[in-house]
């Protein structure tokens, strides 16, 4: 069967790193190039990260290419102040001091992928390209259309879509994670990568090409437990130990969060559901065509998206919503894919 | 036992009349006072259907001071287009013409009170002093302190605060129905009251007063069906069957919007809840303390509350939010209460 | 010849203080009260202040009603870091720590009228009601109608139309201090008034009474020089002598942000211009009649006031916005009240 | 003497026209590229305009690349909907009915280049590849550092510093035509350009690239007359034909606005200033290195530049901004510069 073509555009991070797993292991994704993005943390370590999963999983001949520090219009600077500001209370003394270095440091640690000590010497390098530039190269060069499926900001996928406008019609559908439409865990309608670019996912959903949206409301029903960790541990592979490990660290960071839902011992692994959904879209068993727009300013709501799931704006609907997912058989995808690395 | 003094401050409203209706007909409230505010409707109807509800009810010696059409900062022009743009596709032609006209008209009718005719030649007539300044004039007389309850936009408890710091001291507790924590219908977080006026909102949470909030999180728990109609008007007196009648109507314009819940034949009856709970505040089953703020700019969110549940803020906790009542002693509140009035 | 009744409502501040020598000493005017507002320095200070300045001067009958710290939205805290930030680079160190306690520290000095000590135990005592209060029972009181004359920001004048919207047609006109049109000095369009409480001056603007702004167009065109105040000193009466020694406090301050206009030794002496301009209309040599409003959000103009005087907006007029006044005159009006006065 | 490196990005649009004829005509420029923008009008117009002009002027080898209708997070439709609201009443019926299709008709008429019949048939035709990509070429190809001079809004630029940041260093300097500091016509520090696309000028001030700006308050200072346009009829080539029927058409578009400064028969030539900055830095004759921002947000400023003249912030000078130039030697150098072309 034939793959398909893929661009991942991420910030490694834990997830992220699940959905290089998912999306090399599957067998199904032709991924034509990995570009970074800062967001977990900074774009020289999720940089790191993302040339050190994709060496160890043996994705080799994936090109990776760097992509920015600063959101499109705003500075890193200004966006890490204000989630510090915005999470002043839940945060210890040592991960305030991480946070106020580092964004999204409390959930992936100071290095982005805390967990688990990949090898020194990494041979795979960045192309001398940009994010930007190596998306437009892709699209151009491409005899069909290709899926991007944006894990991270989408400070890229904004610049991309305006900076290149003729290529839009090569692009098939943008999967991203990203954003919520009802599920509110701690800040209202704060999800992380729509908070740290509001004006680059602004572009996006105004950008006319279409668009599924796996925000919160499906990533925090869709867990990972324990013994799911215990296979992919199990399979013996280094890919599932370097998995199981890093998934450990990650479950570890959720428990403080996921106990105002009263649960323990499970994880989200958000960013490998919007690669799942590509992979096979009948994962997805409940998902919505709504309208969907950001706020970019405000004191306390700015970043935040909105769907129009009641139907109020009367507004033509521009992103499927997915708000759940056949999460045994997406359990059984990531260990699989997971088996199929080195 | 000695009555509690209080002064209510609404908008009726078909859950207004009920608030009046629970507050006059329970004995344990001694109102000193009923002043109004444009919300629901205008200024000019919800003070007649004031007059009108309190005159047929038999409350004829609670003072009525009418309030103001515009909110503290914006006008109620600007008011009404914002919520007209809001809810543009929920609403059919006709609704959009009322709506466009009267704030509220979607759920109240054009009147505010839509759904029973009250006597013409009402001899109840307004006190010769405004809202504001009555609200001054019953703190500063009274030897004891006051509950103020809110049933409608902020804005005379906005301005009776400013205006008059030094009566601050002297209430009690400002027990509202507005705003909302988790519970999310059409708009995320757009209760109605705190939509209106934002800014009397802000200045009412930065107080220090003490607050208790009936938001949606409650008000669209506590439902009330067919049944309790029935019994309000098998009462068989003149405010039972004014009651049954508007609440009839009430819940007729609410089948639609709670068809996304599910639900049929059932309708909130949010501002009765605030009054409830000073009578007999056993009947809280579940509230919290909390940090509350209202966002007063931005293009969606303009006049959500925020409600600080997962303590990311790190702010005091200023407002006691509430999330669900008795329902079944709540319904029997007003059914006895409907049941001692004439 | 009848005097006019007036209310002034300040917070001095230097300019204040020649305000209320002219108003009282020029014989033209009825102050039927003044009231206090946090402005130039705290409420406690501002009251204090013109407790001492009427006393001193002569004018114990004069009823002083005491106003508040806070906007009516924003509070007394945010405005004051503001513009602490506004200003970082003209203060001195000194300066700042002055400046981040005490509004408008850094031209009358951490009293609010530094340069002058007045005598201890002043028998002029506040009145027992509020500001806003004391304005409307004078509104009500009157036969005639009342010039409310506002030198600090609108806090009070705003609350008073809000709260007391029945005694708008008893109000003559607003002749206020305050707002920029054209003239700018440090930052665009950030006349210090309008800057502390854009609520209360949007309230005023687009309230209907008829308005004439002294902004700092015409306040840094009608200056007084070092002559002047000589002549003040010279008239031997203690009025005289306090003044003098307050104006050349204010003049040194004004030193360092006149060079940019390559003026010294000149000081402007903007309250008084409001009062003048009631006293004697002809003083005021160009005028215009345009749409005024005022910008309440915004990283750098949160506050500025936006004169249409090019006919943009094609908005109705709603401001008489003064450009310039015979200064000799104006000067010579203000030592012939000293003169008048103890 | 070698030719100084430039990539013009620009949307004729008259100025824009003569910054085209200066650039080529002086002999001093190596025009690397003409990249295009939307502004004063669509960039359908701006862009065959571009290649209009070039191809008249003899420029035929100067490669054309189209930019984008949309600033970079706002919409077009966004963009003309603020305009038409904000210059109601500058407008007769038919201009608001030109304003209404096409930001800048006030100025430029529907062509955005009214005024003169350029022959069809024109066999310049655009570059294969996008202005941002056109400039990212140009400097990743050049030797030496390239200066760019923007002569519309910012769109372009903006994009290139955030989605090719690594060909920051080879850009020699942005000399853009642009913001105002202290000059004020219609509406205050409403420029133009950057009104049109606040987020991009961000991004270019807070870029660290070296910025010269020649805003309003030198291209209202440097006028050109009916005798240079004379001179420019006289020279008796056919672009001295076409330049002088254009300005001639332009000078009647001003006479409203400039009524306002008591000027008639005279014009600005907005955007040469920043071309003739670049050819001879002698000719300006008055600049300051300020601290430059963009409001981003508000009611009125949205848009509204701000310099900071009187060093209130303390932040670092980021702006050369121009405040005078030769002016008899600027238009001698226009006249000139016509007549060395076809």
């Amino acid at each position: 069967m034939k793959k398909i073509p893929v661009i991942i555009d991420c910030d490694p991070g834990h997830d992220d790193m699940m959905a290089l797993v998912l999306a090399y292991g599957s067998n199904k994704l032709d991924i034509r190039a990995v570009t970074t993005v800062a967001g977990n943390n900074t774009i020289e370590n999720t940089t790191r990260n993302a040339l050190n999963v994709l060496n160890y999983i043996g994705a080799k001949d994936v090109p990776v290419a760097k992509g920015f520090q600063d959101p499109i219009v705003r500075t890193h600077k200004a966006v890490m102040e204000r989630m510090a500001a915005a999470r002043r209370e839940t945060m210890t003394e040592e991960q305030r001091k991480e946070q106020s270095k580092i964004t999204g440091a409390l959930a992936h640690g100071v290095t982005g992928l805390d967990g688990f000590s990949f090898p020194e010497n990494n041979p795979k390098q960045i192309e001398p390209i940009r994010a930007v530039e190596m998306m437009a190269k892709v699209l151009r060069e491409s005899q069909e259309k290709v899926t991007i499926i944006p894990t991270g900001p989408l400070t890229n996928v904004g610049l991309l879509i305006r900076a290149f406008p003729d290529l839009l019609p090569k692009i098939e559908r943008i999967s991203l994670m990203g954003g919520t439409s009802e599920f509110v865990l701690t800040r209202p309608f704060m999800e992380f990568n729509t908070l740290v670019d509001p004006e680059a996912t602004k572009i996006v959903f105004e950008s006319g090409v279409p668009i599924t949206m796996y925000g919160y409301d499906v990533t925090y029903r869709v867990l990972c437990g324990v013994d799911t960790i215990d296979r992919m541990e199990a399979l013996g592979n280094q890919t599932g130990k370097m998995a199981a490990a890093l998934l450990r660290f990650f479950m570890e960071r959720h428990n403080k969060n996921l106990k105002q839902l009263h649960l323990k011992d499970v994880t989200p692994i958000h960013d490998a559901c919007a690669v799942a959904g590509v992979i096979d879209p009948s994962l997805v068993t409940e998902s919505r065509m709504l309208h969907v727009d950001i706020e970019t300013s405000g004191q306390y709501f700015d970043g935040a998206t909105i769907c129009d799931y009641a139907g109020c704006l009367g507004l033509p609907a521009n992103v499927e919503v997915v708000y759940n997912m056949d999460t045994p058989r997406f359990l059984d995808m990531l260990v699989e894919s997971a088996g199929n690395c080195l």
